[in-house]
């Protein structure tokens, strides 16, 4: 090894040892008769002396030295005179008596720090440099740490890792697929796997009980900030088991994960249906790190002359505790908040409750104080809080509610970014109604099973069909979603057809699975959990790129590798894509 | 759970106790007023038992089970009157009281068992049963149990693993690239990786100190048996390292996990240079577990007069130990071997030499006993022992060589499957010479580093230069290989124009490494171990298609899920792959 040390490791205990170090120049001081250089590594930053009489040679060479120069230095560690306690390696120097320049380095095309000056674009292409940054450098940490902490927990629980391959079959099913073309099968195409579902299901069929796997996902999609082409995925399956043994286990493996990686003791995970999540909190991903829970209000809001609640297909709305001091300026902003196309509310009624027990909305020509105490008091409204009201057809209005929520929640500081509230959201029905294609799709995935209890109303009634599916809902992220999957033949035919595929399409599709279904399909369920959307919440980041290495941006370019690029003709031939 | 144990979980101790297990029908055995059931998951196999007196309406059913029937069994563990000592649970079985049938089974299209009656195809395409095998069912749990000692070991020696993209860049050097059209960005693609050999190097930039991924690779091959299209690397990088540094980290994680799973002391790795590996052993993937190496025998066996030794380039033996017996049958055999198109030599000489100390061989008209005595003890011949050679020009003659040795170590059973003979070899040349397309290729990959002491020969003798790289050999298996990377722009330069990259071409594929290089890049250095062939080598499994789950055929089939397959011409059109 070119060091004896890592830059983070030494101390007092070693005075007076011969050490050699390497790093990068992450300061320099120079003074003349002396100069001070902080070397810097992954493990941390150690002092490097130079002074005109322990070697003078020496000290020229270190003035010379720039930012994000790499050295290797050799030399004595000895005490320091002026200490830094802010670092472990604060009480010691080292008295180089040997220098090497390993690399030089043009100066960087922004700060290396956590609060940078290069712009997103710039740290993309250097991206090498980007990880450079202390907080960077954490979140790979953190990331690493993550995995090892959930293999080593599922493998205690005797789950096996077993790789399932990445060139697979296109199914139409879903998000769009990247696909690959065969050299070898002209005119064919493998697909990259939007995730491994079916073969860990096939695992299942083979007898291996318990499986998971970290594996890479891939989702041809318009990009948002939470999402890339390419995604990790936690992904786990298991056999005889019912939906409740599926939570137990992974509530105990986030609880350990928490635990390991940040020192955090999660909470009991609260169970909710998605009924109650859709209804108290407009979503069902529902934060409940703070309250504020929607309250439906025709009974009380209907009827009394105004117009837009009359006509309105539901009537919603949340208390603000001790926020009826919010200045017109402060309402305004949140009806424009409400009026953005994002969230495409018409318009915002407010009713301020006083502290002096009177009222004064902006429908006051409609409703009386009586029409608002008798409201307040059915909504759990007290003398200083507002009163916030959204109206509409019920999905938009729930969708809107749900955003003025979590911004009433920022807004008054509700919300602690220090604690974690976990949950499953449970009973998701079993299919959606796609209006535009009038089809059903399946709100889970074609593989989940209906709820027992719900097995006939299949044919009579789809949409009541309730799924035994689960989501894990931390701090309003969707960490993770599962199901208990069809396990025979007769019920996977059947959910095919109820979404539209003909009996060919099914069985060129997945005939494989449902054959396999033949030979002694044991009872099984699992779930899929983000990776990267769980290390950015254990990381306290809001976008996942800040907790994966080398990201693409929302084109899907790779900005450092330049990627997609386009590729030789010679190749393309090759494959059958050009003649 | 429905089920409170595992198949292979109880024994006397469990005796009284009401349990449920649930599994598979292995075997069934109706005796009338009494039927067993072996019970199988992949923990174990446990006995039911069913009879008359204790519950005559589950005799009945457990008549119409048939094999691999997934059953649910609730009832007393009991004592066995007849036990079996084979098996831990073989001294207890369940008395059920309650049979539950879970999923019926049609008849397996092959026998589940070790010795198979299933042809390659068959179970290719009905591999979830396949899997079912205990041979398999072993390999993937082996599998799971290395890649949990390795990253154990590495994460405690600090590597992070940090995981690299999938949708990367084509380059034309090496092999072919499997490539990804982009939808969002028209007649462009992405490329699946042979190997995230760039981005561990930029992480070593970025200054990440030891990286490390188990990783998917891919590459669009002609297939042979060891080969997949897609298959998994231990990919590793470390900082501030020479190359005894990076031999010693990676034979410790070789010991430790050879001690881990299959619980085998590796001895210390021996060294061999190229150089000597071709000299001895004819190939630089020796299997070093018997002796018999290659004798140089120019000096001995030229100049007698017959043309064919004559008239070669060299002239090569081997001595196999006691078998101057050899009758006619097999030595026309062995000469056949080696005129295999395969292997392709012209003809074999053998001599044997006789217990009494006569020499008899296949070209008696040239040799007579004086040049056979001295050659004999020239290359540490007895009596007893049989001289073969042959002759050619040095390349093909040395390969030649090393396959007949290989077949004499299996004749003669040298080769002892229980030892395991680690080494690394060493000192590879940096390029090797394309007579066809007339240009250098780089024997391990462009970004080796040129050893120090050969850098003036780069451009003068470029042939001659030796590079800092090394291939981990175990029993004949090239396990891995690795190199120091060259880390600064100039001699990136210089090699790529060896390669015959024009400074265009470069710039283009590789200026994203070599800009990196501008920025402080440490020294660093690798290796990438086939994680495959490691797992086959655990397992004692020649083809590496019995260590992977979901293995592809030798057209880069799934005849499984049938991938690769056509798609829609509407997804095609999408991709901008037709108009």
């Amino acid at each position: 090894m070119l060091r004896s040390h890592t830059c983070g490791e030494l101390n007092e205990s070693n005075i007076g040892e011969k050490v050699s170090l390497c790093g990068w120049v992450q300061n320099h001081r120079d003074l003349g008769a002396m100069c001070f250089i902080d070397l810097r590594d992954r493990h941390g930053i150690t002092q490097l002396s130079f002074n005109e009489l322990s070697a003078s040679s020496l000290l020229e060479v270190s003035k010379n030295v720039g930012r994000e120069y790499v050295l290797r230095a050799t030399g004595k560690v000895i005490e320091r005179s002026s200490k830094n306690e802010q670092i472990s390696t604060g009480g010691i120097e080292i008295q180089v008596e040997d220098l090497e320049v390993l690399n030089q380095s043009s100066t960087p095309p922004f700060t290396i720090e956590d609060e940078t000056d290069g712009g997103d674009e710039l740290r993309m292409k250097y991206r090498y440099l980007d990880l450079r940054r202390p907080k960077l450098q954490k979140n790979m940490f953190l990331r690493h740490r993550t995995s090892q902490a959930i293999r080593n927990f599922l493998s205690k629980e005797n789950f096996l890792e077993i790789e399932t391959p990445y060139l697979i079959k296109s199914t139409p099913e879903g998000a769009r697929d990247f696909v690959v073309p065969s050299r070898m099968n002209t005119d064919q195409f493998y697909a990259l796997p939007q995730s491994p579902q079916t073969f860990k299901q096939l695992l299942m069929v083979s007898g291996f009980d318990k499986y998971f796997q970290i594996v890479r996902c891939f989702r041809d999609e318009d990009l948002r900030a939470d999402r890339q082409p390419e995604f990790t995925q936690i992904d786990c399956e298991m056999s005889f088991v019912q939906q409740k043994d599926i939570c137990q286990t992974f509530e105990l493996l986030a609880k350990a994960v928490f635990k390991e990686t940040i020192n955090i003791d999660l909470p009991a995970f609260e169970t909710m249906t998605y009924e109650e999540a859709i209804n108290l909190y407009g979503n069902d991903k529902p934060d409940t790190r703070f309250e504020m829970q929607i309250k439906h209000l025709d009974k009380f809001a209907k009827g009394h002359g105004f117009q837009v609640f009359d006509g309105a297909e539901k009537v919603l709305g949340i208390v603000a505790k001790g926020a009826s001091n919010y200045t017109r300026k402060k309402l305004d902003a949140l009806s424009n908040f409400v009026k953005r196309p994002q969230i495409g509310a018409k318009g915002l009624v407010y009713c301020k409750y006083n502290e002096d027990g009177s009222f004064k909305s902006s429908i006051d020509k409609f409703f009386d104080a009586q029409v608002w105490q008798n409201l307040a008091e059915n909504c759990d409204a007290h003398a200083g809080d507002l009163i916030l009201i959204l109206s509409g057809t019920e999905n938009q209005v729930l969708k809107q509610m749900s955003e003025l929520r979590l911004e009433m929640g920022r807004q008054l500081n509700l919300i602690d970014n220090k604690i974690f509230k976990p949950l499953w959201v449970t009973d998701f029905p079993l299919l959606e109604w796609d209006e535009e294609n009038q089809r059903f799709h399946a709100m889970h995935h074609p593989f989940t099973s209906p709820k027992t209890e719900d097995f006939d109303k299949l044919s009579s009634q789809p949409k009541q069909v309730k799924a035994n599916a689960y989501d894990m809902v931390i701090n309003g992220v969707e960490v993770g979603g599962g199901s208990i999957r069809i396990h025979d033949r007769a019920t996977q035919e059947k959910m095919l057809s109820l979404l539209g595929f003909s009996d060919k399409e099914a069985k060129e599709q997945f005939g494989f699975l449902m054959d396999a279904f033949e030979y002694g399909a044991p009872p099984h369920g699992g779930i899929a959990l983000g990776f990267d959307r769980l290390c950015s919440l254990l990381a306290g980041e809001d976008n996942i790129r800040d907790v994966i290495a080398f990201p693409k941006n929302n084109q899907g370019r790779d900005l450092m590798i330049d990627a997609p690029s386009e590729i030789d003709p010679y190749q393309k031939r090759e494959l059958g894509l050009i003649n």
